[in-house]
């Protein structure tokens, strides 16, 4: 597989810089080629604007309108046109990154901000099981200031899989991705050195194991009506909760 | 009350421009004091890091370390002391943005990122109902590009509220924040003049009322165990569940 991981984090000895390490060096071995964007290294630009779409002359910024002119016309900017290319090369996406205030820090989401524009991530009809995306591979690789208790389901911070949902589903199932559960790293900061090293091994074998990981549970297209609900004793009949 | 309104979007003729400015307009006529962040007029800086705290000879960067140092020395970089500033005057915040890729815009996130520094807006021992704005109020306003029936409890979006529960579990409860259901314009810019001005009126209606609208429901402290789980029982006897 081509594997680009999308790094964020602005210390490069900091665990999440250690998981990105650790996935470079395990996926290469494993025959993968890997590729890394190293947002804060970069200098990367998180905020999405009208410079992102030069060349327009309309006299008001609608984001979704100048992203899909811009890339109809082949003018996004240059930024963004790369990281895109990145993304049509992968099979699979690893966003690292530690959960800052409930989610990924803003240079992350400026990246999905910015990248995913409307035109090459989505379209009208081109969303969740025809997403642009169907066919690749993502997971989220993630470290948390706070206990697996916290993020139970009966934690007080929440599901993780809940606090997750605007991830997994909104940036990578609704662009079409097989989602594979997220990858947490719990509060490395306030551990041990042993426990950081079992954690990272535990990695290690995540990546090692993903052919044989069952992804996350969305419900299929045909489970929803007309109106974008899921049909009436879908839940029932399926068996199966979503993640939220 | 003096309500500070963050406000994040790169279009003043947007719809979102349009909330914040009746907003202004109807808190000031309720005899309020009114402060506007406006993120992307001020140019304001998304990405969390080194520059936030100057003057550390830290060989490496924790934000969360550096950060409850910088306060501690009165050492935060100034337009994070300024934003910090509003949030203590204000008695009220309103996050104005629109729902990009599930979640606020990076620009606002970033914002969240940086003025919630540790040792700010909280310390071991200081969060949820003892959060340090406890006693403030808070509240969302947003718009989406999708229908009210894509964020229905069954819609393929997900619940409204679980899309925002790592905005109000995490940033605004998490910090102590009573927190007002989220006022949503659902595709305002796929609708009519018409309708537009009723969603205007609507939340202009909804700012009129905000003492007698009931705030969103959190499990209070005694509710969890020492592990941060809820103690058995506790959902069936209150009868009421967390929005997630």
């Amino acid at each position: 597989m081509n594997v680009l991981i999308v790094y964020a984090h602005p210390e490069p000895t900091s665990f999440n810089g250690a998981m990105k390490d650790l996935a470079v060096a395990t996926l290469t071995e494993g025959g993968h080629q890997v590729e890394v964007s190293d947002l804060y290294a970069m200098g990367w630009n998180a905020v999405a604007g009208p410079a992102d779409t030069p060349g327009t002359d309309a006299p008001r910024f609608s984001l979704a309108r100048e992203q899909t002119l811009a890339m109809e016309q082949g003018r996004i900017a240059a930024d963004i046109a790369a990281e895109q290319e990145k993304l049509i090369r992968a099979d699979m996406l690893i966003l690292q990154f530690p959960i800052w205030w409930f989610g990924m820090p803003a240079i992350l989401k400026g990246w999905a901000d910015r990248v995913l524009a409307r035109g090459f991530a989505y379209l009208p009809g081109r969303k969740y099981d025809t997403g642009m995306f169907k066919g690749k591979l993502a997971m989220v690789a993630t470290t948390t200031g706070t206990s697996a208790d916290t993020y139970a389901p009966d934690g007080i911070d929440g599901d993780i899989l809940t606090v997750l949902w605007p991830v997994h589903n909104g940036l990578l199932r609704y662009t079409g991705f097989d989602v594979l559960p997220p990858h947490v790293a719990y509060m490395p900061g306030r551990e041990d050195d042993a426990t950081r090293a079992r954690q990272l091994q535990a990695y290690r074998t995540r990546l090692q194991t993903i052919d044989q990981t069952p992804r996350l549970f969305f419900h299929p297209a045909g489970d929803y009506g007309p109106n974008e609900r899921l049909k009436p004793g879908v839940l029932a009949r399926s068996g199966q909760q979503r993640n939220v």
